[in-house]
């Protein structure tokens, strides 16, 4: 979904103002571009899967040397058997504010099969493969770069793309003699996309080390739209599975139809009571502790292109939950979904039971203010409301006769949303930063629908927190033939140069 | 389930009225008794697996040869690669009606290791294994027979049980000099166990010669309390299988949750919506084709033990649908079940998604006047009443995008009820003759809940059908170390000698 050709973004870009750091930016990868492009191809060809550590430590230890050659300390920081964080830290003379940026420099697992040229045999392309692009070879020096080229490696967009970005806004800057304004420190995370199981543990380990006023998280693609875009949260996710219960056994669907409980029916009726046709969550309490939007969020959600109708076009839906609320304001709200069903079986398996059990995972989506705990707790109020005695394990016959209807409630974990509000001081100096290199293209988004841990940051470590997407929106994420399309290294660069210097 | 000790229900036959052919039949079996079972063992020993046709032959000419050395015309109803019918016909001097007799001679198929004495190795105990039984030698001539003890081998309740007795009560009835009422004809199957998947086809091919008034189904076990019983019907069976759809692929459950339509909540409010709490169906009509019952089958049905309590305590329930009512009551409604329900995965496999369809897998058991296509059609109706388009394949993108619900629904096959009417006459004769034999122990049911294609006899051959059953309910049925009771094998030879004298 490209809304916005690639030309009308550039062009919506140039309507920036004339600014020193990010003419700085252009003049340096406009003549360094070969080089820019050479030295990333070489990181790309170091494999950076979290579970494969020599190559892990391979990286790591290319990105300590690069900022060492920026003048900044940089170290690992280690817990045993699991990939290192890169630390690191550049003091800006008589600056008081200090940026902690989040880059995650493994990438997704491949399947090496179904990659053109090899997840780790970069190779540049005039274009996306989709629109006919070719192979090409490097660019010479000095060899002007078209914007549209695309690189094509695992991991050249998600996430090792900010690194050589950040690297050339630092040498912009040092070459156009532009001083930052914020003092920096560079925390780097190598197991990403394994889910972060270490990443709690290194920030409670390192927690000294991570002090400062602000964490901006390099990661991520454009708007849907082709846009670029600040993204200010991101839901929370936790969940259960239910299990109601009928007979101690599968039954004869003929000697007992009409006469034994169908758990299959009983579960239907319970989730059909959680939510109304319209998507509309009626489990007591599920909405009331959104935390409400502000105004700065008001409007950008006014802003934002309107993509609901082509979303459902594209997805086969003629409507979508919330009589067709607009697909931004949705995300703002806690979701209950049906993950999954099973009772028995169905189709050429389906016997003529009546089967003694049927099960639902649920998943549960969370936004600013739901606790996840606190929002299980309602779903098995709700559970209890319709009759049920909840069990933590099976019922044996004394349960089973004690109770009309039993439901086994298995409770996940999960872990809270996190937003940052768009009307703090840090968040105003990012937006207008953004905006001294996109102008009006720049969208605000409020929250992803997704969910990452950025609540370590904000909850634990008690910073604000902004998502600075920079990766073409058709990037492959975690598919095979992932790009990076070089204008959005290009602009990487020019953001870079402006958040350094932020007001 | 055995509410009623063994010597009560004895005690109980025992109160029946004296009566030349039951007392020639006791007679008979207790000078005989050693080489009934003698002879019985020999039978059980040819395997009777319906693919097993060389065996299943040699059970077939067995009965050929015992049929004719009783004056019966006796031979092979073959089809092409099937196991043959064994069809016979004895007539009655003077006799103007007719019994036709079906009785299967094939068995389940066996788990071999899980006997204890092998299936087709028939093994006379001194009791039921459960209750403590040891293995014993056969009965010397004029030994007493104890009516506790047992012969296991695979089909020596089902079906093979009722071929020895019937021969036995054609052998008492001659040795003591007295007439048959009624002319016979006897049609033996070799493929119930199968599904009966030719039984159609024979009756099609040979319908000729199967004239008469009135079909006795020798098979199946007593009433679960042990008491003797007589059938008068089953429940027809059909079903179908239900996808409702959401988008065209499963979705992420963070970036889509709130936003697109979840098929597992749609297929619950759909499920829902077809029965209320209490078991009952809310598909306009579903009740409205049932055939009302009669003065004898509301008798009956008061007659009957209260097995309900019971029942639910065995199987873990405190309610049952309908409101507890009883459960034969119950058997006589339509039911609608959930056979299965599938929708992703729950469990350890259970992903964040939402997925692209949920299925269920609807059983629908039929009552005496229910119409397999039209039942389907009015669930069909439901389906479309709750806003669905129904397709009868996967839905294509101008589908989807023209309706706001899509199911696709597979129709089943399946087959009608068949109930005979108590009080028809030829119903009241057998009545009247297992009264002779069981007095007020007897009980009547007016349908098993379970499935049997009875309708190919009732309607296709338009004859009234009564299931007569004899095998002790505790026979391991299509399990292991199936068994027979041998005092459930002397009133069948009663209960055969009373029916073929019947008034």
């Amino acid at each position: 979904m490209n809304w916005l050709p690639a030309a009308l973004l550039t062009a919506l870009a140039a309507i920036a103002l004339a600014d020193a750091p990010i003419d700085a930016a252009r003049a340096y990868r406009t003549a360094n571009g070969a080089r820019i492009v050479a030295e990333y191809v070489e990181f790309l060809k170091i494999p950076n899967v979290a579970d494969d550590l020599p190559n892990i430590r391979r990286c790591a230890d290319y990105i300590v040397a690069e900022l060492a050659k920026r003048g900044a300390s940089a170290e690992l920081l280690t817990l045993p058997d699991t990939p290192p964080i890169v630390f690191g830290e550049l003091k800006a003379a008589g600056a008081t504010r200090t940026l902690l940026i989040y880059v995650h420099y493994d990438g997704q697992p491949v399947n090496e099969p179904a990659w053109r040229h090899g997840p780790w045999s970069p190779t540049l392309y005039t274009a996306s493969m989709e629109a006919g692009g070719k192979p090409r070879p490097l660019p010479a020096a000095g060899e002007a770069i078209d914007p549209e080229w695309r690189i094509y490696a695992r991991a050249a967009s998600d996430d090792k793309a900010p690194i050589p970005a950040l690297l050339a806004a630092l040498d912009a800057l040092e070459a156009a003699g532009i001083p930052r304004s914020v003092n920096l420190k560079f925390f780097f995370e190598g197991e990403e996309e394994a889910g972060s199981p270490n990443l709690k543990r290194y920030l409670e380990t390192y927690r000294d080390k991570l002090d400062g006023d602000l964490w901006l998280f390099f990661d991520g693609p454009s708007h849907q739209t082709g846009r670029p875009q600040l993204v200010f949260g991101v839901r929370g996710v936790t969940g259960l599975e239910v299990t109601v219960y009928g007979a101690t056994r599968s039954l004869h669907s003929g000697h007992y139809g009409n006469f034994a409980p169908v758990p299959g029916q009983m579960l239907a009726e319970l989730l059909a009571s959680m939510k109304d046709a319209r998507g509309r969550v009626l489990i007591d309490g599920f909405y009331d502790s959104v935390a409400p939007i502000g105004e700065a969020e008001r409007a950008a959600l006014a802003a934002l292109p309107k993509v609901s109708d082509a979303l459902r076009r594209e997805l086969g839906l003629t409507w979508s939950e919330g009589d067709n609320a607009p697909y931004m304001a949705r995300m703002l709200a806690p979701a209950l979904t049906v993950k999954g069903l099973a009772s028995a079986n169905v189709g050429a398996k389906a016997r003529n039971v009546i089967p003694n059990r049927a099960t639902a995972s649920l998943g549960v989506r969370l936004v600013k203010g739901n606790d996840p705990e606190r929002m299980l707790d309602l779903v098995e109020a709700h559970i209890r409301k319709q009759g049920y005695h909840i069990v933590r394990r099976e019922p044996d016959m004394a349960t089973r006769l004690a109770h009309d209807r039993i439901a086994r409630v298995e409770r996940g974990s999960g872990y809270p949303a996190a937003r940052t509000a768009m009307d703090l001081p840090a968040a105003r100096g990012v937006i207008r930063a953004a905006r001294r290199v996109d102008g009006d293209a720049l969208l605000l988004v409020p929250t992803l629908g997704g969910s990452l841990p950025i609540y370590l940051f904000t909850d634990f470590l008690g910073m604000p927190a902004i998502i600075t997407p920079i990766a073409n929106h058709d990037n492959n994420q975690h598919a095979p033939n992932e790009n990076l399309r070089l204008g959005n290294l290009w602009r990487a660069i020019d953001l870079y140069a402006a958040l350094l210097t932020m007001d």
